[in-house]
């Protein structure tokens, strides 16, 4: 006999595992209005308490991907692969990334999100781009994968649709913080996607989601546990987000440097993180048998100046203008200029990142809330980072701001986030540790 | 800073107490529509996990309370005393005890529930009698406790409107089985009644919603603390309901069997909780120095006649037909009427009391869904119960169906119900415990 939805709550609230086809009809309820918000909210609260299996959060991830459309890439030859970040400061790693793994000859299909809260979304530092459409339909983004060999587009209506209503609920009634609950949310939209395999950049540190080692590899093994569940190939990589990554922090100043990494002038962390996830990418995508030979290829895809023109491609097919991929004066400038200097002698210790992204926000670089308009100009650049030793009066940031009125709090704000010390700080490793 | 209704569900979901301005702000978002369902709904299933304390609990129950109307009985002389049970099977001891109680000065404003699921409701077992109204208008409800010593009526929409919100999303998001919550539920609405002091009837076994003395001490302690935080006296006894509570079972077959009792002519288990319930309530309500006392006054308001005339004055006053106290023929009758014997010789080990009650509710003389209709003839008369030593072939019960097709399953549902055993049971107490 079935179970009705109270009776699927009971057993959840008690600890019991549900069936496959009992996650999949309450999802299934849900989508058609049969269950109503007030069950769901219910459901996710106990699931915070109780967590759910290996394969319950398959099957709720499965349910979930299924209330959409799942994009067919068939046509497109070779193993698919995507990257999905859980997202920081200054992580504009998908920009560089995606076109040399795809000047490699592994496809890459990129459904991005939007920032929100004190992280930065892909598809806003894509819209920095003049022209720039991340709003293509899906047969379209189909054609594109094949065609360029990536694409980058925004989550549609189309996709996973219960994720969407789910994550918006879950927003508001203390139920984000689960672990099932961010696997299936990421997967679903992941696999409605149409790839073959998937590389996770699980983020560690004050600036992260997660911010203890502990609670990242938790995420990143239940990630990859229920991806490969749920069929996929599957790697994550545990990566620091005590700092920013790289020195921009800003729309259009993130996309730039992201660009640079494309020309071989990018940032050392920024061009490690991009060479590892790359690296993975490409052996999951049979490129490369290893990933040292895959880094191999992605650095040889930049000096050959194969990626740079993937990434013009790119930009070009969806009505950007490709000379920003090499010429940062097609980008929206700024047109009030600071600097934040060291205001005393010694080492950066720790610069706390998430308040570094929330004084992004508060400049307009990001939202508190999805309807918010974004600046894509304004931001700062790092001339300094964590480790790094400073005199007083050393140039530590350059702001990038709208107005003269933003320039004492964004400075003040910016300040605050960084201690300083009177010895050099214990090093962090930039990847912490490859999940899979 | 005031948080915000996420951060109070973030708050309580990792175990830290509420404010109680947070807990009233919370509620009244809820009444006017500014807290949706699903956030109410994840609120209670937080509270299933983490609990409340006292004082939260309390803040909880007088937010539900202050939701609608709080009746004002200042003009009725003298302490106002109520009774609840937490609901059995055969438990029809309001009907009795209030105009006993009510006989020896102490008055009984009484809001009762109706019948849902296995236990019957004080309100479907006095619609039994012929014209009786239990829709009274508050105002009048004042004034019958004032003449006539005491009344009851159903829980309208005036009083305590929340609780009967989330009461029905609890129903179907498992968060019913929560004891902050049924306290904050039981008290909000009889803390709006008008009462000075109440005292609780906290059944314990296979007929009650405690089937342990453990839960059943839980609940009784939670509630006496919380009453008395709400500032009302209160005290608690749990008794036995792994048996249906007298003899009858079903709404005319019960009250006709309360209005024994008002005669002294009652079944002693029944006579026994009036009587310990009874007691309480006089000594609350300043009436008698001791339980003992109290139990001798109340013995004597039956014997004098007092009692009986409470009660005919009760039934008058709500519309009923007064005979109905003295006369069983004044009730509609069950047409066709089966018995249930003895299988083997033996003791009767154990009634599954629950199991009576679903059997009752099958005939017809209780709901499974609010809405439905209610058969008030129908029924059983417990010839023999637990500990009773029969033959094979002796009556046990004798059943009043609505007609022939309802003989064949109810005597079979019944029969499953009852448990032989070749050596006598070991006896409950009908008392068990007083809390408070």
């Amino acid at each position: 006999m079935q179970r009705s939805v109270p009776e699927l709550l009971a057993a959840k609230r008690d600890g019991h595992a549900l069936t496959a086809d009992e996650i999949r009809g309450f999802i299934e309820g849900f989508v058609r209005g049969d269950v109503p918000d007030y069950q769901m909210t219910a459901f996710a609260m106990a699931v915070f308490f109780r967590g759910m299996t290996r394969d319950e959060t398959v099957a709720l991830t499965l349910a979930m991907r299924d209330s959409g459309v799942v994009v067919d890439l068939s046509h497109v030859k070779g193993l698919k692969v995507d990257k999905h970040s859980t997202g920081g400061v200054g992580d504009k790693v998908s920009l560089c990334l995606a076109p040399m793994v795809a000047a490699c000859g592994v496809p890459v299909p990129m459904v991005s999100g939007r920032g929100l809260g004190h992280t930065g979304g892909t598809l806003d530092k894509l819209e920095a781009i003049p022209g720039f459409s991340v709003n293509l339909p899906i047969a379209r983004y189909a054609e594109l994968v094949g065609e360029v060999g990536t694409c980058m587009i925004g989550q549609t209506r189309e996709l996973a649709p219960a994720d969407k209503r789910l994550y918006a609920l879950r927003d508001v009634t203390a139920t984000v913080e689960s672990v099932p609950l961010i696997v299936a949310s990421i997967l679903s939209k992941k696999l409605a996607e149409g790839i073959d395999g998937l590389v996770l950049d699980v983020k560690v540190g004050s600036g992260a989601f997660m911010k203890t080692p502990e609670r990242a590899r938790e995420l990143a093994t239940a990630l990859v546990e229920v991806a490969r569940g749920a069929g996929k190939q599957c790697v994550a990589w545990i990566t620091r987000m005590d700092r920013p990554l790289g020195r921009a922090v800003g729309n259009a100043l993130e996309t730039i440097e992201a660009f640079d990494v494309l020309h071989g002038r990018g940032p050392a962390d920024l061009t490690e993180v991009t060479l590892a996830l790359g690296a993975s990418m490409l052996v999951m995508g049979g490129v490369a048998k290893t990933d040292d030979e895959g880094r191999a290829l992605l650095r040889e895809a930049v000096t050959s100046g194969r990626a740079a023109e993937v990434a013009r491609r790119m930009v070009a097919a969806q009505g950007g203008d490709p000379r920003a991929v090499d010429d940062p004066s097609v980008f929206a400038q700024a047109p009030v200029k600071a600097v934040l200097r060291a205001p005393a002698d010694g080492w950066i210790a720790a610069i706390d990142t998430h308040a570094v992204g929330v004084a992004g926000v508060t400049l307009g670089a990001g939202r508190t809330r999805a309807e918010d308009p974004i600046d894509h100009a304004v931001g700062f650049v790092f001339e300094r980072n964590v480790g790094d030793r400073v005199a007083k009066g050393d140039v530590v940031a350059t702001l990038h701001l709208r107005d003269e009125s933003q320039v004492a709090p964004a400075l003040d704000r910016l300040g605050r986030a960084l201690t300083l010390s009177q010895s050099a700080p214990a090093e962090v490793p930039l990847l912490h540790e490859r999940i899979g």
